[in-house]
């Protein structure tokens, strides 16, 4: 798998998650990669780009909004929302953003 | 300055900038700051996000598209568009998007 999403062509949308970690390592890598692995048989998703030093960014296309709020009400991402809002993350910010245009390297 | 950008209410844009460096260092961290400096001082600019394990992942936040027409044609930009092409990355995409919605960890 390329690390790079490969998206379609625009519009479609991006959820741009943007955390810092707690200290509390328990269960974090667990949630994290079952997340992932859950986001990716939702319909609509796209793919996804996760990088993390002392900010961790972690992008998801998607297709359409629908797709995303559905993502968002799943049970088992409602419980791991839960858990990080009170043990892994200190702080974080969640961006809604429609993407109208993309470039690649080779492209340009 | 937080690790999370201060952004204002929405809508406003953010160019998703994700990317995979080549082994060469030379040059690479004193441009990355070069620029993030520069970026800062454009016209429209908001804010920026930055991560990177084996994927970098940087965000910048900006008032509206003229904004970030105008920082991809800045001259020193381009300069480090070119050399980033040519030395530091393997591959990379650019998304521009336009952000609708935004939540914090202390707003849900």
């Amino acid at each position: 798998m390329s690390l790079i999403a490969t998206t379609p062509t625009p519009p479609y949308y991006a959820v741009i998650f943007s955390s810092v970690r707690t200290e509390l390592e328990q269960g974090y890598i667990e949630m994290a990669n079952q997340m992932m692995a859950l986001a990716a048989e939702q319909p609509g998703f796209l793919g996804v780009e996760s990088a993390r030093n002392e900010l961790g960014i972690t992008v998801s296309y998607w297709q359409d909004l629908q797709s995303i709020k559905l993502w968002k009400a799943n049970i088992c991402h409602l419980e791991a929302q839960k858990r990080g809002r009170l043990q892994w993350y200190s702080a974080y910010k969640t961006r809604i953003a429609k993407v109208e245009r993309d470039y690649e390297m080779d492209k340009i």
